[in-house]
């Protein structure tokens, strides 16, 4: 027993951090207590701040503190375009590409084996968000992975009835890296979807 | 501009953390905020807790909220050891490896560019230490650097006049791993200090 309980305490609170362990969370604890305090009492702060006081935005239900998110109180915003995604770290990813429609943030995916059918997950919400706006294409932004495309086609279902344009994000080959080193699956999915160059 | 302003300010305290860049913070940032909130708010009172409440051990310096660390405290340990580190991570280091002896922390290693002379470190608080103990034996466990080495060498100097052993901790090859892989001078040492077989 060699640390005091206070630092014990800190070192165990640290942990619950992703990707930290036993080691990473010591040399956490101990750098903060020997070199930066004040910046270890404003992280403490930021942290009661944001737990208590964030919630979810009123129209995307992304993660906000406020009524209205970043996103859906800027009036510049192109409002013909719906973007569906599965979380709010989905948003800045999408955001980071320069995406300038709106959003709607599921909870998760569709997973009927653990009891998230279209209720839990906010489908109903999302067909009222459609209704009362003005869009003319709802792009469908869940993972590429086999619950986030049956999340996806389940959502065409009940949209395209209503005339709107249903898109899903383009499956292919990512930028860099080597053919070879591609799955599969994807490679199929970039020869399905190939185009024509034109000059 | 996508995260709202609780949540930005979040993200940059998380920073401050060592090896957590913008990225790293970002996903623990979200993730406390998904998924784990009430960690999140403990973890918020272990560290400002800890910012307000830890000091240092009266008697070896390292980092405790109390007057003494547990080690200090501990009156089964042996008082004829003293262990001298350079940080309160090489305590808990040392204490690993079983040993059971008293300890004193140094405020790091003697640098004299950077104007940390014998005072800045602590070499007077150590002297006094051990004349008021009743050491046999000093062992000096600062790190196996050149600055490790000085300040090794510059407290041996001080404390070989006044009859105690001064042992410094082996160097020589680490356990595992490949002899190849071991550097030039790591490999040079433990051949000097290389020990007879007896079977």
């Amino acid at each position: 027993m060699s640390f005091s309980p206070l630092i014990r305490q800190l070192i165990d609170a640290l942990r619950i951090l992703p990707g930290v362990g036993q080691k990473t969370a010591q040399r956490m604890a101990l750098q903060l207590l020997e070199r930066d305090r004040s910046g270890g009492l404003r992280l403490a702060q930021s942290l009661a701040k944001a737990m208590e006081g964030v919630g979810y935005c009123r129209q995307c239900r992304t993660l906000t503190e406020d009524d209205l998110c970043p996103q859906c109180a800027d009036p510049r915003r192109d409002d013909s375009l719906l973007c569906v995604v599965q979380s709010p770290v989905d948003v800045f990813a999408v955001e980071q590409t320069g995406f300038r429609g709106r959003y709607f943030v599921l909870k998760g995916h569709l997973s009927p084996l653990d009891g998230l059918g279209p209720e839990a997950i906010g489908i109903p919400e999302l067909l009222s968000r459609v209704a009362d706006g003005a869009f003319t294409e709802v792009i469908l932004a869940t993972n590429p992975t086999v619950e986030g495309e049956a999340t996806a086609h389940y959502i065409a279902q009940m949209l395209i009835p209503k005339g709107l344009t249903i898109s899903r994000i383009a499956h292919g080959v990512p930028l860099g890296g080597e053919l070879d080193l591609v799955d599969g699956g994807t490679l199929a999915h970039a020869l399905a979807g190939r185009k024509p160059i034109s000059l």
